[in-house]
């Protein structure tokens, strides 16, 4: 016997959580369809050289061995798992370039898989859902408004309060460009403004001026990173600071256009902040990045941005895009830890039919069909045994009602239907209750 | 660059393709949930030391391996990809006993992996969607019932015709032990008549002579294996036969009280078989297969059965179970070859709305906003262009209204939609086409 253990950062949750977590899943796919978004679904595996074409050994892939394989350690593994949704979908837009229809709208939600070694609160395995527009030629700014539009209806529907910040990576490094630091040190400032929140202002002081800044310069990178607000806001402190220029202009319209496209959107959920980043060497222009209102500690669970070239490692096309996408399993988690997503139903069910006898059990078919056909989840006691045991199943399983059928009959649809919660009883014909709702 | 290439066996589809196979499996999750079954989601990574508990290296595991480790083929793999959706059951029910509710229904829906080679038509990832009830100690005949009952269930809201057969072990081993056929030749036996359908009848006679039965107990063999209708029809042969005999009677009884609890399906729907076979060293009872009406080329498309101890290699307590397997992939990439399965939609959007000017994006997002919340998937077109190319794309992907909103003001909110394929256009305030339905 081999008695079985959990292994460290594959997560997997009681069934109660199970159907909290498809609830949200199942919310966020109703959101991503309203605005059009298609499902795609890669395959979990990839050729390892596809895999790293983008610099992606730096993941930690795991590579695919048969067990039986005889000579294993041979030969270079040629496939692995993925470790991100992006890659496989550069991968999929430039083998299907001619069959799709651009700007294609897809969303992915999906497992990936990082090779990391067993860590506290590190995931191994973890779900992504990624929502992506590629274009050809060019792509829409309308796009770069979309992204937030869609994660804060998700949000919403589940009743989180979220908040994107965005920010223009050319708006960034053509104002950092501005403040006359040298391009061969742009990114290690970058790198370093990214971690103002964590840090705190006296620290990155200190880094900046370590990176060989003055000390005007760093005040001024620092006033920069922590600059947020609405578009107005934003301009004009860039006026202030005399960072308005024909450089600075591009970004700066890139962001009003955003702006503009998002003003019916209450400014509770969403700024411009200018501390964000976004790693560096990826996203051109919009970038994101989301926090709970109500959880701060939680970080970012949901960014992406916008990016020049998505399948530049596979095929000779522009193929401009911008994406964003949620951590599930990581906000998922905390979500339980908190107690903020409701973790409330043992199973699907909402309605036991009581059975009587075996006999009866025809009959307990026909009703259940009826209430399927409905759409009420209905499930049969499945033996003769006596009524204290039949409720005790239904209360066990958390299933609100409990339907008696002692006096139904094909002819008349007599039931008799307890809300288990709160005790009360009615008795009605089946149809009349279905229509009511199940009230 | 790295020129992208599909990897045989990792099947995957096109945007219309895997919307068709979406809608397929939302139609699946309904039924499952309809009938109470909750859903399970275990990584797809389990120990190599689970994996093989039960004999599972057979079934070709691919092993993980960090792709950067130093010395990958110093230590045997300590993790691999699952292979089936039962033995992550049987792990998961082992390690979370103590809170589960008993008898237990799960759903699954998932990818497993099979190392094999490559090989034409062979799938080396794919889609299993599974049903298991686990009890402690009885598992009520009822469950056994109650799995054709939802594969029909979901094969009718396919408007695909199934037909399920069934069969029981018990009966089996019992009627093949009243032949007087020796104890250490019956499995031989049943292997060799679980292929009449595929050999025929004079390759199975041959088959079983070699085995060293005799004329006589070969001819009753093939005569069972050839034996399927009603129960009243099975019974009725095997009396004719000499065999409703003491032995004969418990695998009969329950037959008899599964086809007692399916008495109001069509015999069209489902029929005992006594030619079902189903391997050899895992049912204990109720057997399934199930073959599409009108494609009886494809074989068996979903089979389960019951088993006596599903969780006996991990976990020292007696869990019975009854369970069906849909092999989804297969089934989906056949009926993709018949056009059995409307692939009939490039994307989810059910209106585009036409954006006359930037200016105008702010009222489109109301119209946006009003529509989505209401149900139904829109899209606003993403620039400023001429009215051709807004048609255009709305064709290609399919989209089947047109909604343009030249007259729409907050205040006075009219619209004219267009249907595309009828060229239908009606002028009418928003509310009302939506309480329309979208007509």
């Amino acid at each position: 016997m081999s008695k079985p253990r959990p292994i460290s950062g594959f997560p997997e949750w009681t069934p109660a959580e199970t159907l909290a977590e498809q609830t949200f899943l199942r919310k966020a796919v109703a959101v991503y369809e309203s605005y059009g978004y298609t499902p795609l679904d890669t395959p979990a595996v990839e050729l390892v050289q596809t895999l790293s074409a983008k610099g992606g050994v730096d993941k930690e892939i795991y590579a695919l061995e048969r067990l039986k394989e005889e000579s294993r350690s041979d030969k270079p593994a040629e496939l692995g798992l993925r470790f991100d949704l992006t890659v496989p979908l550069a991968r999929y837009v430039a083998l299907h370039y001619g069959s799709l229809n651009f700007p294609f709208k897809r969303y992915q939600i999906g497992k990936v898989w990082r090779g990391e070694r067993p860590q506290e609160g590190r995931f191994r395995e973890f779900y992504q859902a990624d929502i992506d527009v590629i274009a050809e030629g060019n792509l829409p700014i309308h796009f770069d408004a979309e992204m937030p539009r869609v994660i804060l209806e998700i949000f919403r529907r589940q009743k989180i309060k979220a908040r994107v910040r965005l920010n223009n990576r050319k708006l960034l490094t053509s104002v950092y460009g501005e403040l006359a630091i040298p391009q061969e040190k742009l990114g290690d400032v970058l790198r370093e403004a990214d971690k103002l929140e964590k840090v705190g202002a006296k620290a990155l002081r200190g880094s900046l001026l370590e990176i060989g800044l003055s000390e005007q310069t760093s005040e001024r990178v620092l006033t920069l990173a922590d600059t947020r607000g609405s578009f107005e806001e934003i301009k004009s402190k860039l006026q202030t600071l005399d960072l308005v220029t024909a450089n600075t202009e591009p970004g700066l319209a890139e962001l009003e256009s955003v702006a503009r496209d998002l003003s019916d959107i209450s400014s509770e959920e969403w700024s411009i902040d200018l501390g964000i980043v976004r790693g560096l060497d990826y996203y051109t222009g919009t970038i994101y990045e989301t926090n709970l209102v109500d959880y701060p500690s939680i970080g970012s669970i949901c960014s992406g941005g916008r990016y020049d070239d998505l399948a530049s490692g596979f095929i000779n096309k522009s193929l401009p895009g911008v994406g964003i996408s949620i951590g599930v399993s990581r906000l998922i988690s905390y979500l339980f830890k908190e107690n903020a997503l409701p973790v409330d139903r043992q199973c699907p069910s909402e309605i036991l039919i009581m059975l009587p006898s075996e006999e009866k059990r025809g009959l307990c078919n026909e009703i259940a069909g009826r209430l399927r056909e409905k759409g009420f989840n209905t499930e049969i006691y499945h033996q003769e045994q006596n009524m204290k045991k039949q409720l005790r199943y239904a209360d066990r399983k958390g299933i609100p009602y409990m339907l008696f059928p002692f006096k139904y009959s094909s002819e008349s649809p007599i039931v008799e239907v307890k809300n288990l919660a709160s005790g009360e009883q009615v008795e009605c014909p089946l149809d009349e209750w279905i229509r009511g709702g199940g009230h």
